[in-house]
């Protein structure tokens, strides 16, 4: 059943003992929006927890890992945020997934696996609906929300907007900054960390690419790879990685920009595929078993690096590249 | 005399036939300011030019291009746009020095040079300040703003907070932000062609910088050298390298960061030094006759690279890198 904002802060207020559940590989708007919500819940006298999510990367722990469910926690409700189909929900989540009672959503693609979703499609983050359903809570609950709680809508809300640059980026996403802002989040300290920090291995493997992309179709198509030798010759991690898919599309001239990063096996490729407004990376990955939005779509390929370009070069010779 | 917003929007309201002045090597705020405020006025029914500034870049003339004052332009008053001081107005105003009417401007080291200072130092961008003026005189007109106003208020206030995540960043800067993109500023295409779109020069360049950082005193100090070939063999441009100075210093855990430029011959350097708050840029380029700001500066040498860099070194040995 699809629930507004303010059906979902009226069952949130209404009920108590929740489990927030965040998506695997978590970004900032999945922990951000887990963050916020189970330390919102609590401002608000209600017991919250975070289910546990191994795979939290050294950048986004501070957000959440004072937050994780003890052992032997006992919830009553469920919720999932930022998580668009329970195969995204993490190992330790399966005992839940056939009772999630809320999902709370930003993703075109969510599946409608809880009893509830609240899933709009329009925001560009998850986080400005937390915040919007944080806020009719505090306010009828005559509080406002503490400054930690708007720091972690500030990393949600401005990791999922590339610092509100991506074109997902809208007129709403700049008012909610400004309203946790003025809450107290920290922006100042959260963009020099989150945006203008590099570790050495980010700059050495953001190097490397830089120095290998290949270009295609008159230049309109530009292929990145991410072997696993270049991820161990850097020492980069997940965090030092995780906007690279972005550098092949910003080049001038590429209309589809395709980063193939090569996993624990040599015949086991994610790729992450972006384009311009004329051409539907989600189509794209459709055609391997993938998905997501019609800007910024992934899928994983059981292949080997060069298999997978082969592979995308001859879908890609279908296109009509003017 | 200081003037206050709403002071200057009265007075805009009740004179005509404006010439705006913006300042030397323009940037996206002096020069989305001007076209913004021009287009603006125009939009209210006034006469308003741009004082022709024969430095605008290929990136930012669309904004403005259409509207230099034609040589016969006959202007009542003259107004000052971003630009703190008269010997930062380009050669061509020099005969308008004695006559600014108005300066409006974000900067807090402003000379009060104008009859009437609008000045709001705890503003990011002027471009905030801009937009507060005008949607004020749109307000009492009974109209509202064009789009292609807002476009040129968007390009003001995204590039001097570097698409919101420098510093100066305030919740204003997105309720501002917020507002022109309700009002029609296509935020998408700007931050695309902004923030979002690298030359493959710049691409090439970026690679060979990144992986050639130098670091020494435990890693506090990173060295970035941009040789003659390097700029060859890239193909890049003085307006490809015009922000890789920041490179060195974005380093996690870099205190001073050097970009050292070999020049037109390989005894002539220039070097670009930025430090975060505990050391002093201005006081080591003052070292080979340079200077600047604390936390950004700079100095030519007539040395060659390697020279330059154990010059540097044996500086820096006096440093307390703790």
């Amino acid at each position: 059943m699809n629930i507004s904002i303010n059906d979902t802060a009226a069952w949130l207020n209404s009920h108590d003992n929740y489990l927030v559940l965040t998506h695997i590989r978590p970004d900032g708007d999945t922990l951000g929006c887990g963050g916020a919500l189970v330390r919102g819940l609590r401002e608000l006298g209600k017991t919250a927890y975070l289910l546990c999510n191994i795979e939290v990367t050294e950048r986004y722990a501070p957000f959440v890992d004072d937050l994780w469910a003890p052992d032997d926690y006992e919830s009553e409700y469920v919720i999932a945020v930022d998580t668009a189909t329970p195969d995204l929900l993490p190992k330790n989540a399966a005992e839940y997934l056939d009772k999630i009672e809320l999902c709370i959503d930003h993703h075109g693609t969510n599946t409608g696996y809880a009893r509830q979703v609240c899933c709009l499609p329009d925001y560009a983050s998850c986080g400005e609906i937390i915040y919007e359903i944080l806020e009719q809570m505090f306010v009828s609950a005559g509080k406002t929300m503490s400054a930690p709680v708007a720091d972690r809508l500030y990393v949600a809300v401005s990791t999922d907007t590339g610092c509100f640059a991506y074109g997902n980026t809208t007129a709403n996403t700049h008012s909610v900054a400004a309203r946790i802002i003025e809450l107290g989040a920290d922006s100042k300290r959260l963009n020099k960390m989150l945006f203008r920090t590099k570790r050495r291995a980010r700059i050495l493997i953001e190097g490397m690419v830089n120095s290998g992309i290949e270009y295609f179709f008159n230049n309109k198509v530009a292929f990145v790879t991410i072997t696993r030798e270049m991820m161990d010759t850097s020492g980069a991690t997940e965090d030092d990685i995780d906007d690279i898919a972005n550098i092949a599309i910003s080049v001038e001239g590429v209309v589809i920009g395709i980063t193939i990063r090569e996993m624990s096996s040599p015949t086991d490729c994610k790729i992450s595929v972006r384009t311009t407004a004329d051409y539907d990376a989600s189509q794209l990955c459709t055609r391997f078993g993938g998905g997501g939005h019609k800007a910024a779509a992934g899928a994983t390929i059981a292949k080997t690096v060069d298999e997978v370009k082969s592979a995308l070069l001859s879908i890609l010779e279908e296109y009509d590249f003017q």
